[in-house]
């Protein structure tokens, strides 16, 4: 399928192509069959081809060691590097780091960019948005964030609670969003604030137990709950404009959903793609299993729907490059985190038992591709946004022919 | 597929479903090959038959000249005239003529039986009920009802403004929904007066176009809009005690809600009987479209789906012989009006242009079905009672155990 | 929604909607209300503001009389136009004659165009398309055509028995499939003959009884079973290269299935906003229906599968302006026929009684949009097409894979 | 919901609530967040409550220690232990335990029953069901079965590799398919053997990683993969009639599949039960978000198809009390393990990130219904299975109605 990208990001796109298909999907496979997870010496060997090759954190500017892509540049890479579970560390394309380094290219400051971009786009270390806290009080009301940060002369003083901090319990620093000013709306009152991993204080409880998740590198990833008590770091540690941390995270979010689309597609692309192999495999001994074909035509329909979303994603990722395009990302991430869910669904039934194994990578796909229909702005979430740009202007016409024939099927009243 | 029903109701049903294959069905084919109706006289020989057969008007009592049988018992005997556009008016078993039937026979007097259930169940006249109404205000707030009964010495003088009366253009009396008494609630305060077709001041104001119930017979049928302007008749005239108007609405809807659940089952498995003819037929010419596999699996589901909706009415059917059921029977009609709808929308698919074309019954089921999903209450409205009912009653611990957890994905927060 | 459009595409398009807001909405308003159907000579009249306005047929070359646009540039204009139920015809850009200008001017001789593109397009003549034929035998295969025309000296004799001709029962000539060439293979020779309503032997046996189609013009539209009885045209009225008939049917129908969606996907659009008026209207009374969150929600999801079904029509109108876009088409056609579908289905759900009655155009889409599944290829067709593309080309890697691994959850060998 | 159970089942599912209620439920939700597993000696002490409150193994007779319930009646009993992951071990009801003791205890002899289900329904021992193989040629055809077991004296010597074997990892004896007569079709020529633990030649080869199953006992579970290298059993280790292994595995699998659907059922309304506790919860601190109207109405929708579900499974299990019932119990599991997979999914959402967390049961849940729609049956055998008999008994009449008009929207034929 074409799909009319630029030059540059099909240039770079096919150079990450091969490089999945010669060196990362073999190497996934492997460690599949034999249930040896991939060390970090290997990964960091994968970094270095991925240098080699040019396709090095597409997303990163050029200057900080990446190819300095844009959304709608970087989109096919991100795409490639979805059909494998390393696929997206393999090239330091991965969530949530990438987001990080989003974050910190955006509205770091020039010293903050090189004492903690640099080397976090290097893989020399990792980190952490802490973000959500428990216990909030059963709303997603910003006004109820419960961190804080209070300045102590030329310090802030850091407490709370977090968890669901992905990549929290091996991250060397942490961007915590927390309330600077208790006084103000929060929208006005909160700032991100950059917390190492070895400042006193920190401490994580304990790694949330949850479904998928379980990858096969040695990095233990996960979701952590985590204590700040009292942590002390420079006002220099502030990320972006004091106060304006909402407006910097949501700044991350819109990015971070379409990026999370872009590879989600090509886990489910990769995902049907073993569902075929494996269908036209048992075709291949003579058998003519009627419910082949039924499943063919339900492959046809997900192939349908992933195309719909890459060209939802496409039209999305252009006008984020110059908008915040808040209404085409939610519809490309609620739309998208849908279908390629029940594409991966779709897979894992054709394959049957084997489906359900994890000798394939499709069970690992389903586990993953459950939360994203969660995280980054739950499908109801999106929709209300949805919902409220829709109904947002309707025609005085339309409600004025509505209404002269305003009626009720008053038989529904006796349900009352 | 045996369903444990009782030997009386089998033994009707079976002769239904004799009269339907020998009978009525034949007789429906041609009246749609030629697209000549069926005359009102064809229609009474029907009855005659039907009569002769022991199996006319199988839910009235046999006093009044029906079979006597309740709810469970005439169930398999309603599915089986389901499968006929004319199968229901053949055996006067249609709707809104039995649910009139019903609601004279439980609540009428004596005398009112006699002048009018007794004909109206021989087909010498017919009946309407007249419940909604136009610009209610936009709410199904039965506090919104504005037509008025009111006392005038030995008579009601009634004013009502009515639509989506059906049968109302052709009917010889009306159950007209009025205040009787503005102080009370109008659930206390609300009567149902059969008025007279001739009496001065009723006005059919028109036929309300709309989608279906284009029927293969002379008579017209339709949804009348209906204007009753100071008509007067007796107070004897109050169907069941005066300000229960809406208890005995109520009484007629549940067991309305359930005989159309059991007559569209039986148009959702002609449609797919045909659908099975139609793909079978192709496929005894040789061709081997492998899209018909395809086909054949969704039948299956849509096979299961009816019978999900038929047990799940048989045990609904057992319930509202001893009790209101209101939840089984919301549960009952959502559920089967959206599987009746999804099934005669597959067959419709399976017969390609034909099934478009009106040579074939389908393409008339599309159109009346689509009317179940909101008639007798919307889905929505179901769902939200059913919606209710289900959180009603939680249990302490589940929310003590789900609370030690609350949280928010709060990353969620930055989209409010 | 910022689509990207060309400037000239946006430049009509945005005189088309202020055409469609100005003049055609509301006399299609007015027509519903009052039942009184639009007159030719309104519809000339219309036709007559479309060219004041520089908007008149967007798809045919300037020196034919339209505004000359490709299929990406008339794109956003036949979107308007599907809004209401008379707007293709108020810009003449109406199936089947769209298509058939089309084709005449794709593969017509410079006479042909004279003497029968320009009047077409001006509406002083109509036409229609003949090419499906009853009892084919049961298949889907060309092979099975049987209608021939015969050479005899310098003219045609046409015998052909045709059916679902639409717009056949008012149109001024005929193209008709035909076998030229009984030894060929049908791709090789079949071709399309030009036939004038009014030569010997051409009679409309009958219009098809069919769901929908009951347009709100005094034009009765419909579907004609056609009868060719010897009928004798010049040679020269063969339309394309004489064998080819096949080949100039495929490029007249990628471009029609592209231009119905979009067609459909404005249809969708208006019955969403009538929805949403209808919604709002009844929120304005003060009552808090919850059942209307729950229609917000799915309002939104129809809106996003609505916006991505228009960015993968975009895509693949890109492609078909450079290529036959076989399969760009093909996904682009099933999945807009499926979301409009649903739109439609949700639209007409959300106005209860008032979706049912023909006072508002909801119904009529609901009836016609039902049709787009089957025509223009079912979706079973077009699924099949996608799933032969979907499984050429599986990489021998994941073919490896899942052979390692492949088993069979026995036990399912027991319902063999 | 009253389901018209026998006063037997109700008695004894009465008390299995109680004992979730009061016993079951705290001890698992205690477990899950502590992470604590259940040991060993915990669950031997349910066993002794559930004995002592007169509901342990409700499937198996009283005379080798259970309730002595027939399908019908042991349902709602199975129902209720579906609501925890401990809940069907806590009572001795667990497959593939349960399945086990059903085959030992139709065809098993008198030594087989004291020797081997004695002590299987106290708990003693446990077993496994060795069927699925791998690489069985890509076919799910009976005749491809590679195990074999060959008389040699008076024992058999069995080779086979098997796969999948639930609970294989810790069993004490297994339930061997294997061919005993290679002249004779499969059908006719396999036999089941049992096959100690501890004999020669049985090895546990790898526990298969898979989605779902790490439960929250100690006891490890698992699907085994096995090899029996020439293992010798006495020829009276045949578990039922030579010859007969296809015809008593189809027995077990009846049965099993509809104790599938009880017990995946009570998961299901647990998971509802959470996702409104958590609902109602979070209504409770005054916020008012509109995407729990819309979640209500999804609840609604669970709560009916789920009731639907239970009508079917009702009534399937009436028949299976007297017949095969292969029908009935195909439409109930393929409908159940949708509608219950849906349902979980569905709760999951609703409760957002704890949804993902393991602190509630909901995502174990999700993990282990996924394997539903694969094992005992996919849902694409099932489909196939009833699409036959939905196509087995056409009406003539319908299919000459249906040729009558029968045609082909032509144009399709392009697409070939």
């Amino acid at each position: 399928m074409e799909y009319h990208d630029s030059e540059k990001a099909k240039a770079v796109a096919g150079r990450v192509e091969d490089f999945m298909d010669d060196v990362v999907l073999p190497r996934e496979r492997e460690a599949l069959a034999t249930g040896e997870p991939i060390t970090q010496a290997e990964l960091e060997d994968l970094w270095e081809q991925a240098k080699a090759r040019d396709l090095f954190a597409p997303q990163v500017p050029e200057e900080y060691g990446g190819q300095g892509l844009d959304f709608s540049d970087m989109l096919p890479s991100f795409e490639q590097v979805g059909r494998s579970l390393i696929g997206a560390h393999a090239i330091r394309a991965n969530a949530p780091q990438e987001g990080n380094m989003h974050t910190l290219e955006m509205v770091g400051t020039e010293d903050q960019k090189e004492e903690w971009l640099r080397p976090l786009v290097q893989g020399e270390i990792s980190s952490a948005f802490a973000m959500t806290e428990p216990k909030q009080g059963g709303g997603s009301d910003p006004k109820m964030l419960q961190s804080t940060a209070v300045k102590d002369g030329d310090e802030w003083v850091v407490n709370a609670h977090k968890w669901w901090t992905t990549d929290g319990l091996e991250a060397d620093f942490y961007l915590v969003m927390a309330r600077t000013d208790l006084d103000a709306h929060p929208y006005e009152g909160t700032s991100i604030i950059l917390v190492p991993a070895d400042a006193d204080g920190v401490e994580v409880v304990r790694n949330i137990p949850h479904l998928g998740g379980h990858d096969i590198t040695e990095r233990e990833g996960g979701h952590a709950e985590m204590k700040f008590d009292n942590v002390r770091v420079p006002v220099e540690n502030t990320i972006g404009e004091e106060g304006q941390g909402f407006q910097v995270a949501q700044m991350r979010l819109g990015g971070g959903r379409l990026t999370h689309c872009m590879r989600y597609s090509g886990m489910a692309e990769r995902s049907l793609n073993i569902a075929k192999a494996y269908l036209s495999e048992r075709e291949a001994f003579g058998t003519t299993l009627d419910e082949k074909q039924a499943l063919r035509h339900r492959i046809a329909d997900a192939e349908t729907q992933l195309h719909a979303a890459r060209t939802m994603v496409r039209h999305a990722a252009r006008e984020l490059d110059r908008s915040d395009a808040r209404i085409e990302v939610a519809m490309s991430k609620v739309f998208t985190a849908n279908v390629t869910n029940e594409a991966i669904d779709l897979a894992l039934q054709c394959c049957g038992g084997n489906g359900i194994g994890k000798d394939l990578p499709i069970a690992h796909f389903y586990e993953d591709v459950r939360a994203f229909r969660i995280v980054d702005g739950a499908d109801e979430v999106h929709r209300r946004s949805i919902a409220r740009w829709a109904f947002d202007d309707i025609a005085d016409e339309e409600i004025e022919h509505a209404l002269q024939f305003d009626e009720d099927l008053r038989i529904d009243a006796l349900d009352e």
